[in-house]
């Protein structure tokens, strides 16, 4: 359709189908409840308490998937809707539809836009010949607090991490510079604005407060960043924010969203949240939220039907409100005929069935789940040893398949590969045994074994949304399983799975080499079993700083600095019965190689606006193993006016690098890369000195000035 | 003096002395190290990097006390300094300078303004004899964190009461209502402005960070209030505060402090705060650092000398400097006058010798302790039945005399009474005994006694300046202590000593009574004693909220509605492995007078400027104990703009009802209390219904509307 098509398809919509359009619920009301592609009951819309032909006028759909479903809902929306506008089918896919990658807390950990953006573009393939339209992801809300349940959804602590990562996936699921959504594509739904990582006391729904500053420089920083690849759609989070429930708040969603951050798409509430704004407290009724929502500029509301019930109302009260809701529409419109809908609303359901689960998917999910392990400490254990011929794996999760993590979408735990099995896979000649605890375990086995793998972590449902902890500790029973291998004396590693970094000071000392997999997806035990068996090295490294104990929370690496700087003393920054710091800092990550770094130089010690710097230095790997090395640069502004960190990350890189190789590269700062937001909310640089650090240098590698 | 003369000797200063007046230096820089009254090595100030002569320009000294050796520092100076103007002493009586009181968190949950009044008028004449001019207290920063290792000298963590009771010690310091500051009153020091107590994780001296809006309405409404009983100093805070360190804040100190909150008298900074604007790294040089706290408002710096190297550099350089140097200095030779140090800056040193912990300081110590304590949990164990014989007090605290609390200041555990000292002192008719543990006691003891008082709690080096915590629970052994007790199946009651709520979620159960004594200072035992054998009732209520697990933090009774609030569901703003809310409220204690209220009545439903609303009820006092009721009336916004916490406590009474009596009471609602700091930094009030709770009704006793 075109441009003008569209225009005049709106001019011909009544108000009610234009309200419609603005709503989204689930697809049940049309077809009845829906569970593996079986429609199991009559279609009942009841619960709405809306009329019959308003359904027909609603624009998109949540909940449902597949193509016979959608087809379904869609064949049956467009007979009884009027003006035959397609239903668009929306969807939570974060990690995989039915193939299910790694958890985003666990790919942000391969620092590899490619690889991210990669498995996007898989996501996307999948979703699109499941009949879905858009995809709730990514979410690049700033996390420091492991206790939150959605650190698992996110990127990391990093600010311009999180925005990078974020940008690429973006660019995986839109597959596209321009308007048009390639018919394997998706559009993609950039989540949740604002700040909704920043929950105070790490629980979630809670209220968020933080400066101006703060947010400016940290949490919105992310959104900043992601928003450059143009996602379709933004999500309003659930938190207030500083006071204002974010589905009202016009200075989040007008003033800095679209004004500041020039985002001119579809914003869509979260599920629910317009109604819970009376929840909040800030609206007295349904109409209240309605208003209040519309008038902060949402545009789409999930679930709740405040705008089904009071729109129309609202609008002839006040008929101002005519042009957003016109606009809005209009951008509804346009994302439908970008995706190609008007042309064919359907999908090939013959083509669904050979579309999943793909074995160059596959493929690559193996890989992507290789990358986002991160070796946490390796006194010499891993590999393990050629010549071992006996393996015992020991734990909770030693033989199982649920190790898709949380949102783990349409994906099956039968279709997954366990440690057990990947092992078995990579390492045929290996004898294995696998038991959830040592007393299972028959003492020969035992006695027999060469090497033992302690399969150990969190359940994967204690993760995700609604689901914040205060205990992050590894659970008594566990410890206390991996003491109790130590006693045996047999060389062993632990295997760790998890939805958020762990507390584990009190059990660290007894692990002598620790491989975290996070929840790696469909393809977990192949890919654990070919970093442990030497087939290639862990390379991830950490986005998140694991903190010693569960109240040493939030703990991120880019603290300001204190008038007292964390010492021996107790008159400093620190707390009296922890040591100081994380027990592994962000940025943390072994591998195998003993890669070194040498030849470090500088093009120039004086930066300005023209003159960017460049940092060139040689990695050498002496290690049989083919890789991507990660590369860190940090910056540190020695005096400003305004506080800022010790360490904060600038540029990153991942730089394959052959075995027995070495390669020269660069990284390059400019002036922008210096730049911070200050107390009077300006972005600027100040004269003076910066120090540059790689990886985990404490020392400066060079000092720059401006 | 008069006005004039000191005008005329400020018009006589040399710069240098002008630059003196402004830097607080300590006390062995003169005479020694001085140990108990004794000097113990010769002068020196070496460490100073100051000229000899500088050392008689200095306005105030900290860090040392006793009439003998005020009186030799100052005599010292005088005979040296050429203007002759007398040193001020200050110094750091949190709770006490020879007597020792509750600790400040503990006298705060008697919510009794005579009581913490009274308590300072102690603390001013114990410190004047001892030649102390300035009280570096109170302490009016609000915590909601028990990490943070001061919480002991908050009053908690409502912003009213935490101002109310700041004003009534401030009061109790000065003992005046005008300038003039009486022989037996100090001047008082309101700190630590601003926002220390929001250290991000409860770590001290960390940054903190927060919207304005959240300043205003809680952190800065504490030294709002306070401000209004004009203590004649106020400290500068060690954190930074939204990026920038208070001490070179000239938003929080000229433009909130000064011009908003119109503080007009002397602001001091902390402890080398001034100097560790370096380690901020905002400073890139002592000069730096001297010039950034000038021009932020810093008018004495203390213990760092910055000031004394490089301020007059600084005024040649920016001549406009002099006038706030003038400015400064004026205002601290007004203070001197109004202390009467013109006329004799000496002590009298026999006077001090019968001027501590006098009888009826003690007597009055011992009231103040009764009133601070809270009786947390009481399933009818308390008090201690009449007939019973042999008690039997076990745990580390059972005999302990280092129940003062930290900054003890000059209290000396030999002066404490120990609970087993108590206990025998008010019931000698008893047979007790104490023991640390359980294994120390003998069988026979353990069999034949009545009662056992187990005693319990954190040490008191655990508390206080640079004592954060992660571990909040009570440690291994102390809880094994509890369950051992239990299965003796003898009745037993738990007194706990704590700088700090712990939490007690893993051990509650096995308590059937428990009483929080905090650090009850000298009379700690009688105190106790005279509670638990039921001379007294317990009557104190808390004012910091008790997480029920370490990581269940920052945890407060107003925190903010969110969108989804804690209920059963996972969805919902909770932790998954943790109750709903806190173990103890704020506001949470019991007696033993099984109080009932009734006939609530209201004035009016209608509230506007000038109609205030009076509620008023029956209070009836079955039991035979004299005491007084702390009624806490709380208010909830039903409908608000920006968001409220759903109880917010505006008004609170203590209520003297004797035994078997009734009384009427009433509480007062204006306008102004049902206010607040709105999302634009209004102090505003929307028309709508208010809801009227009292004390810990979950229902509204009325709802009003404006």
């Amino acid at each position: 359709m075109k441009s003008e098509q569209i225009k005049d398809l709106l001019g011909r919509m009544t108000l009610e189908e234009k309200v419609g359009q603005l709503s989204q619920i689930t697809g049940e009301h049309y077809v009845g409840k829906v569970n593996e592609e079986m429609v199991e009951t009559g279609p009942d819309f009841s619960s709405l308490s809306i009329k019959e032909e308003a359904l027909y006028t609603i624009g998109s759909i949540i909940g449902v998937s597949s193509a016979k479903i959608t087809n379904l809902i869609q064949a049956e929306y467009l007979k009884k809707s009027r003006l035959k506008i397609p239903l668009l089918f929306m969807h939570d896919a974060i990690h995989g539809y039915k193939t299910i990658f790694p958890i985003p807390l666990a790919l942000s950990c391969s620092w590899d836009e490619e690889v991210v953006q990669k498995t996007a573009e898989e996501i996307a393939s999948e979703l699109r010949a499941a009949g879905i339209h858009v995809n709730f992801s990514p979410m690049v809300d700033l996390v420091r607090d492991a206790r939150w349940g959605r650190v698992m959804e996110s990127f990391g602590e990093d600010p311009i991490l999180s925005g990078v990562l974020g940008k690429a996936m973006v660019r995986g699921y839109q597959k596209s510079d321009g308007r048009q959504i390639p018919q394997d594509g998706v559009a993609s739904c950039l989540k949740h604005f604002a700040a909704y990582g920043g929950a105070i006391a790490g629980k979630d729904y809670n209220a968020v407060d933080m400066s101006m500053r703060e947010f400016f420089e940290y949490y919105g920083k992310t959104y900043e960043i992601a928003l450059e690849e143009n996602p379709r759609f933004v999500m309003s989070s659930f938190n207030s924010f500083n006071g204002v429930p974010v589905s009202a708040s016009k200075e989040l969603l007008r003033d800095i969203l679209q004004t500041k951050y020039h985002f001119e798409d579809i914003l869509i509430s979260d599920w629910g949240s317009v109604a819970e704004l009376q929840n909040h407290r800030v609206a007295a009724s349904p109409k209240e939220a309605a208003d209040l929502a519309i008038q902060a500029g949402i545009e789409i509301e999930m679930v709740s039907t405040t705008y089904l019930q009071y729109l129309e109302e609202l609008i002839e009260e006040n008929p101002a409100l005519l042009e957003y809701v016109d606009r809005a529409v209009l951008k509804i419109l346009h994302l439908k005929n970008d995706l190609g809908l008007f042309e064919n609303p359907y999908v090939d359901e013959e083509k669904e069935k050979t579309h999943h689960l793909k074995e160059e998917t596959l493929r690559f999910a193996k890989e992507a789940s290789k990358k986002s392990c991160v070796l946490l400490k390796n006194n010499q254990v891993l590999p393990i040893n050629k010549n071992t011929k006996r393996i015992l794996i020991v734990g909770p999760f030693s033989s199982t398949r649920q190790l898709l993590g949380n949102w783990h979408c349409k994906g099956k735990f039968e279709d997954v590969i366990s440690l057990k099995e990947g092992l078995i896979d990579v390492a045929p000649q290996l004898e294995v045994q696998a038991y959830e605890t040592l007393e299972e375990c028959p003492a020969q086995a035992m006695r027999n074994c060469d090497f033992i793998l302690v399969a150990i972590g969190e359940n994967w449902q204690l993760s995700g949304e609604g689901h914040s902890s205060v205990q992050l500790e590894l659970e008594p029973l566990q410890r206390q399983l991996i003491k109790d291998v130590k006693s045996l004396g047999i060389p062993y590693a632990c295997i760790c799975f998890s939805g958020r970094p762990l507390a584990l000071q009190n059990i660290v000392d007894d692990i002598p080499a620790l491989l975290w997999s996070w929840f790696p997806g469909t393809q977990a035990g192949t890919a654990i079993a070919e970093l442990i068996m030497g087939k290639d090295t862990p390379s991830g490294k950490l986005t998140m700083s694991f903190p010693r104990h569960s109240a040493q929370v939030p703990i991120y690496y880019n603290e300001y600095s204190s008038g007292r700087p964390a010492n021996d003393s107790s008159y400093s920054n620190r707390y009296q019965d922890c040591e100081i710091g994380p027990l592994f800092n962000f940025g943390h990550g072994l591998t195998y190689t003993n890669t070194t770094y040498s030849d470090f130089q500088l093009s120039d010690e004086n930066i300005t606006e023209n003159n960017e710097i460049i940092i060139s230095f040689k990695i050498h790997n002496p290690s049989d193993y083919d890789y991507s090395e990660i590369v860190i640069l940090y910056i540190e502004d020695v005096i400003s006016q305004t506080i800022r960190p010790e360490r904060e990350m600038k540029k990153f890189k991942t730089i394959p690098i052959a075995a027995k190789q070495s390669v020269k590269a660069s990284m390059t700062i400019q002036m922008d890369d210096l730049k911070y937001v200050n107390s009077k909310l300006k972005r600027t640089i100040e004269r003076g000195n910066f120090n540059i650090y790689i990886n985990d240098t404490t020392k400066p590698i060079f000092t720059i000035e401006y």
